[in-house]
């Protein structure tokens, strides 16, 4: 009998059996925006927990949308040759389009690189605190994170002879978020550019995300150097800097072989038509783009320079849309002044899951002049 | 000196060495509506080659359409619950959005699934000739596909006691397609749940890809009964029946506990939130539904008779928009008649490279009777 009701139990199908060893302890981390969730979904909510560039306005490209939706009934170009094009106009023609790739989102990109190059226990450097994508689609595959820490003290800058001893070790990848998520810092772009020949030397594969670099300015880009540096991969968004996460679409670019790979791996038709339309559009948007630029350097000065009058609060040095806050000083966590703001029904991003960060950590975007004195007057109550 | 020259050979970077070495054998194949192919690309081009519904006006749509476009500044809900909440009642709540996954588009599924499951060296069963995506997505993995093959003298239906033979051996997963794209035939709705009956007692996942099952009608798909079996995954489109390739959606059901693995697995926000508001709306256009289901039954009869009267042409049956014709006893490849036929405008699709397939194969979609007819004449003019 006893033997029967073993022979029952293990006839049962059990999943944990048959996937992917990798999976069993993946876990994803929550990100910014989840306005979705039921104790966060709330009509009136003022969302300062994604950096996205809220200026932008649908009105004057309309008649592309429009044009793109009378398409929706055939595939997408699953090359997005007509958006490569725009593209290697927008880099002044030093790309060519088999240096790019486009993704559905960056998202997309960060996974198809990793399934390209991290195999079962292939050592990864990462730059910690940064975007948690990366680290989940490394152990995804079975990839071992080895973690390099951005410094409060150093303003989370990058230590680049840090950074070249974990690299002497010779890892498999790098990869580098810069400006860095969530503190927003610019890393000094010669210091990158020696690093990633550093790497090219151990043939170590360089990824870099530089998802707001438009913030920055586009001088801060390396992604033209692609053609120098085999071993670099630069992916860059349309979500945050051109504003449209609800379409999802990123490109990469990199030299012609590492793309070819990347192609091999990416799912077909991985961008809807309406997203490819637009994105062309938006690249060639120039009055857009200098204003945004302008307008967050200034907007980012004024609400950092507010904040920091709130006693205890610590703000870090930013070129992007968002800033990264210590509220240690305060002595209240991160965890308490999130919940306390969503009460007000602002929404900001408790930042204390980042590894390498403590539980005093908050990221905010910058909105407009009025919504960003409401987060100062709301953060002033909150701490006060 | 030689040895120096070596040294510098060596040390040059060679991403082959770094690239997951399944990678490089990896090879896709082509599909239909290529349409952005230089050497197709062509204004006044019929595309036949795409079995997608033509019928779908996007008119009474345009509301929710425009009302999705004023939130791409946000991300798309990461779990699609409001389009979960429209697939349960759809489903006439026999699911729950425990058992749903959104995708996008049903290539995004099946990657996710192989990811979920199958690992280096596993052996993995393809119902042949079908959708090439399944074997690319496998050996991506590094798995071992085995071919059960359906048989033109049986007009492509499964085998099912030859398929049980397979499964006897006890692969890890077996990959059916039901109604069979590039045939069209449905295959017998109890044998198939039979069949994953006998693949539950093995332990064997079964993934069931149910593109194009609304057209042979709702009563024909398996989705329900992931309730019975944990072994079961079904795939669904909106690309097809519903008619939007361009916007990337898909889903599949499946155990509360596999839904939970697999979405560990998919990037996050992988729809973006155009496609996920209109799927919602198709799915309560029941006038669409019923009218779809009804014109491709007859239109599918009309074209398959009047094709049969071309010497030479055999067609085989189909609960689909879609025709697979054999074109060998006109002793014309269906490359040359392809060919031929894109001299006339008209794309359709060469089926030789399906694997099971040989040179006398093509696929062509069902469009309006005037547009059929023109395909029909065509046919004519080509073969005679």
């Amino acid at each position: 009998m006893k033997q029967f009701r073993k022979k029952l139990v293990s006839d049962k199908l059990k999943l944990t059996e048959l996937v992917d060893k990798n999976l069993l302890k993946l876990k994803r981390k929550s990100h910014g925006g989840e306005i979705y969730k039921d104790e966060i979904n709330k009509s009136g909510l003022l969302d300062f927990s994604t950096n996205i560039n809220h200026l932008l306005e649908l009105e004057p490209y309309m008649n592309s949308i429009m044009k793109s939706l009378t398409r929706i009934s055939r595939y997408p170009d699953s090359d997005s040759m007509q958006l490569k094009k725009s593209l290697v106009e927008y880099f002044q023609n030093i790309l060519t389009p088999n240096n790019l790739i486009i993704g559905g989102g960056s998202i997309d990109l960060i996974n198809i690189f990793v399934s390209t190059f991290v195999q079962e226990k292939d050592k990864i450097v990462v730059c910690q605190p940064t975007f948690s994508e990366y680290e989940w689609a490394i152990k995804k595959r079975g990839g071992v994170v080895i973690n390099e820490y951005r410094l409060p003290e150093r303003n989370f800058q990058l230590n680049f002879q840090s950074l070249k001893k974990q690299l002497a070790k010779k890892p498999k990848c790098v990869f580098i978020c810069n400006p860095n998520n969530p503190n927003g810092y610019l890393d000094n772009i010669e210091a990158m550019e020696d690093l990633i020949c550093y790497a090219k030397e151990r043939k170590i594969m360089v990824f870099l995300d530089e998802a707001f670099i438009e913030f920055a300015g586009e001088e801060n880009s390396l992604i033209t150097k692609v053609k120098q540096y085999e071993n670099l991969f630069v992916i860059r968004s349309f979500t945050k800097f051109f504003g449209i996460p609800g379409l999802r679409i990123g490109f990469g670019g990199g030299n012609p072989k590492l793309i070819n790979f990347l192609k091999k791996v990416q799912t077909l038709w991985p961008v809807n038509n309406v997203a490819q339309e637009l994105a062309e559009e938006l690249l060639n948007s120039k009055d857009f783009i200098k204003n945004s630029v302008r307008y967050f350097k200034e907007e980012c000065k004024f609400v950092s320079e507010e904040l920091a009058k709130i006693k205890g609060l610590k703000i870090y040095p930013t070129s992007t849309n968002y800033l990264l806050i210590n509220t240690e000083n305060t002595s209240l966590s991160s965890k308490y002044i999130t919940n306390q703001m969503l009460k007000q029904n602002i929404l900001v991003r408790d930042c204390s899951n980042y590894n390498g960060l403590d539980d005093y950590y908050i990221r905010v975007a910058i909105k407009s002049r009025d919504l960003n004195c409401k987060l100062i007057r709301t953060f002033n109550s909150v701490c006060n």
